[in-house]
């Protein structure tokens, strides 16, 4: 960012920014509602890939952050920050090895495991380390991506119990294939049907184990439904902090005053470079810049009305404009919110930081790339 | 990687691999095919975004390298190369400021323009600084993303050369639509047609301007095919060094043997992180480390015949096993040809290079995230 740069239209693009007053709003929100429910928050630092913004919201509240991979929580504490779960099963000797390794810097580091090999590999990595770590069963909620299956998960939870150098400490349970569920009423159902073999399992280890207290779930899609679980004692939302035209597409039905909890924080800007054809413009921000996943990425601002962003290539994209309004001039820049925000972050460096129209800062999204 | 990593299965996953055994025949025989046709090879950089490749890419015989934007001609620069065509059309202020501040390291830089605006922003901005540079008129070849119109070339061309800081050498055409048509003699028919009009206007400009000597085109899909029009003098195919499943599948066809020409040197490894179903297993690369562009990627190796991969979120896969197979044990990794290569090498920072099984170096993705 040059040092004149004050106003966002005035940055070079494509680049991301993140209006903050939203952002804290988002933060905010989604706290006191977590606090209202009982329920601790930890949020999940895959959505928006930066310390930063893992530290604010730690700030506001937050009991820890969530990373994918142990990559992201490597990040995480170089950064400072030591209060993470890793979602995702740690299952190889490459990732138990870095896994054990960060233990050293960051002795709270909690670990998910959903398989007799992983919990061998882990159990076997930390007593060569002489040392023990805090582990979560991963149980399956219907999404069959990972995690044991329910039947499965006390026999499994048992073999952790008998590996010394693992402490287990409950369970995680993921219903991602329910996030995006149009119908509050049916999204509702199925959450809550999916949650209720984790529940079963989380009841018996709770009233066995004594240290079994966490069962970790959510999503941004269910986060107030799952809170009405009282087995539950902590919610995972990720994209609720930078929103996406996906999750705001939800919004747009029977439940529309719920998502209108969170607003989008994030936006895209990109600018035409070329306008030499009828009834559409090419600008600068293609696959490379804004992932193609979920719906197509929504232009904002009134000047822009009814115009319309679809890919146009690696590079490029093709913005088309309703007949009754003129094709935007070279340079013209427009601010889009993208459709799933996980992996277009990811495809960046860093975030700028806007109040109003001001540009106030940079966060580094450094995180970004972290997907070992 | 571990200075004791020798075998590429050992690596950490998901990661990139190169062959260089392959990748050293597939510079060598586009090189000897531009050689005989008596064509230059100017190939795109946006392919493999890494200078170290865009270097061997010379030492093969390449007259220079295509960025796509001015922030990879930026990264390709620091790296010690300056023969560079930027394909996309500088058209901001943004991006004549950085254009023109490149241009004192890299005088031999050729920049491209397709509107008045652009000619104006990049004139003044030369003239600001008392130096002048190279461009070429983009003419679009019926993509209809960047480039002038067939019709309004020879106008452009004519305010280019009024302009006192730019000197106008040619033109650049690209069909990138015509890429990907499956039949050969289709495609052949149909980029032939495309480049008709843009060598018509090449021609009058080589007849009236003594400067006018490059018309610089094609890709990896019709690089043969476009070499036999005699105006061409400049290809520049980006994927061919690389290769992914999307050409390959091209190659499935009449012109198989053509294809054969290249072979895929790039390779992702992921892992399997969990197997708890029936008929498949999860593995660790998904929309962030495989962008999810064209078809599906590609397993290989016979040990994991039959078997397909899908997407299964943000950081995973879903590989489905055939029947008659027993779903490959937690560990096991897998090598895959990826469908779309470019996006996918813009999700990693290194390349491990490796020749048969043994990793023998890194290259870093230098020019990843260079989006602007």
């Amino acid at each position: 960012m040059s040092a004149l740069t004050k106003n966002k239209l005035e940055l070079d693009t494509p680049c991301l920014v993140l209006d903050l007053d939203i952002l804290e709003q988002n933060l905010r929100k989604v706290q006191a509602f977590a606090d209202r429910a009982g329920k601790k928050l930890r949020p999940h630092a895959k959505t928006h890939k930066c310390s930063a913004l893992a530290q604010r919201q730690m700030e506001a509240g937050a009991c820890g952050v969530c990373a994918a991979k142990v990559s992201e929580a490597e990040a995480l504490v170089k950064a400072g920050i030591d209060k993470i779960l890793i979602t995702g099963p740690v299952a190889t000797p490459q990732k138990v090895k870095r896994l054990v390794d960060l233990l050293a810097t960051a002795p709270s580091l909690i670990a998910v495991v959903d398989c007799k090999e992983g919990i061998e590999l882990l159990d076997a990595a930390l007593h060569a380390k002489k040392t023990t770590m805090n582990v979560l069963l991963d149980v399956d909620a219907g999404l069959h991506r990972t995690g044991a299956t329910p039947a499965d998960a006390l026999g499994l939870a048992e073999y952790i119990r008998s590996r010394p150098a693992l402490r287990l400490c409950g369970i995680q349970a993921y219903a991602g294939q329910v996030q995006h569920i149009r119908s509050y009423d049916e999204r509702k159902a199925t959450s809550l049907k999916c949650l209720q073999e984790a529940a079963a399992v989380f009841r018996e280890l709770r009233a066995a184990v004594e240290t079994c207290t966490i069962f970790s779930s959510s999503g941004t899609g269910t986060f107030d439904i799952d809170a009405a679980i009282p087995e539950v004692t902590e919610l995972q939302p990720g994209s609720y902090v930078c929103m996406d035209a996906d999750y705001l597409a939800i919004g747009s039905a029977e439940d529309a005053a719920r998502f209108a909890m969170f607003a989008p924080a994030l936006r895209l800007l990109t600018t035409v470079v070329s306008n030499n054809q009828k009834g559409f413009v090419t600008v600068d921000a293609g696959l490379k810049s804004l992932y193609k996943d979920g719906g197509v990425p929504q232009i904002i601002g009134p000047e822009h009305s009814g115009m319309v962003y679809d890919w146009f290539g690696d590079e490029y994209g093709k913005v088309t404009c309703p007949g009754h309004r003129k094709a935007p001039p070279v340079g013209t820049v427009m601010e889009l919110v993208t459709s799933h925000c996980d992996p277009t972050i990811n495809l960046f460096d860093q975030y700028y930081l806007t109040r109003n129209t001001d540009v106030v800062g940079v966060w580094p999204i450094d995180l970004r790339g972290c997907s070992q």
